[in-house]
């Protein structure tokens, strides 16, 4: 089962799609997204706070750009993949040379989950419901961000909204 | 019948409007309320973009400002009127000599939808779910759209959450 | 019953909880979480605005920080108590002697919630589903914001988004 979990900042997104992982019974591999380009403190905060919530049986992957690569090698029946979170790529992708390998690496993406087998559990933060920004590349942001949950939403079989901790069922099996 | 369509950036209102007004089997009048102030290369891509979408047998409207008169004009029972959007028409009222044409605009356009007969769908920005902005003329965009998607929910049969392409009904008959 | 009331700027979150509160037919206890700490036009005409649609007959309370003991002191079969809002408590609380005692003050609310009996609403901002704020200060309160949301759900009966005026119910009963 392919899932889409949505949420503001600290709406317990990771929380549940932890969750959902567990349940699954496969054996979990999370990719984690965050590029580590500079010396980001809060960053850094944040990264060990989830990497110290997470089983240590469960495999680590750090992959900031090719998203797609790293579900494809780890697809298997047996596992269950975690990607926390499409935010961060879609961020890193953005920000690297000026957005060039933005487009290829999404449709590289969209492409493999239409094809994909097992399960997956896609987190990413929902942006797009506060003032418009001023800055350019705020607004670009947004708009693709947005655009990137409209075409995973379409292809997955689950998609949740978070608010609160709490789970809407936007599509798929309620719980 | 009266819909209402909210949502944040890219999360789908526009296309689902789009299909609901095809849906509808009336003729579509579409009203566009953009101002063309000036020369924003961007919000000309998007309104080419949003265009290009639209079936060549639907009529345009241009309308930034008389948001209640446009509507009116196009009243019928044969017609589906889709609004999009109320989000660029509070902004250019409220931009537009100071603000002073709101009330009367926003009065006149709550006031005709209580009488309203036939098929109109309004679509909206959802902007109110993010940090409180620094600016005192966002803040006031802000409250403003809250105030009138609340005022114009009352009086509508349906109300739709739009998030990353996918409804949640608010109001009125679910899909 | 313990009720939680979320929703974006000017999404009726007010209202409804006061609505509830009347229908709860107990004594109605409002407490008001506005710090007066300057001269703030566009506040005080909010919380005009907000009193003068409060019923006379409802007791008012203006708590700015210790909120757990403003709950307590008034907890009582007979009453229904009304916290408007959360967000503007967390936030006289993070900028109070750079946030010292907001730890402290949210450990006694979530303590306070696990024990108390009667009807209790509280209402809070949902800020986080815009873009990632630049300010670090804003960042780190809608954090806060939203591991405070979080915890107060996991104890409430019942929690609500509300958008356009209209009530989603996240958890318990639905209208």
């Amino acid at each position: 089962m392919k899932q889409l979990i949505l949420g503001g900042a600290r709406s317990g997104k990771s929380v549940l799609a932890e969750r959902l992982a567990k349940e699954s019974e496969g054996k979990v591999v999370y990719i984690a997204t965050s590029a580590l380009i500079d010396d980001d403190p809060e960053m850094l905060e944040r990264i060990a706070r989830h990497r110290d919530r997470r089983p240590k049986a469960w495999a680590l992957i750090e992959e900031p750009f090719y998203l797609a690569d790293a579900i494809q090698i780890n697809q298997s029946p047996d596992n269950c993949i975690i990607v926390d979170c499409l935010t961060l790529w879609l961020s890193n992708l953005l920000l690297q040379d000026e957005g060039k390998y933005f487009e290829q690496q999404k449709a590289a993406l969209i492409s493999l989950l239409h094809e994909f087998q097992g399960n997956l559990i896609l987190v990413g933060n929902e942006v797009g419901m506060g003032i418009v920004p001023m800055g350019e590349l705020s607004r670009l942001f947004q708009d693709e961000s947005g655009r990137l949950h409209q075409q995973l939403a379409a292809v997955c079989d689950r998609v949740i909204l978070t608010v609160a901790g709490l789970p809407l069922v936007m599509k798929g099996k309620t719980f």
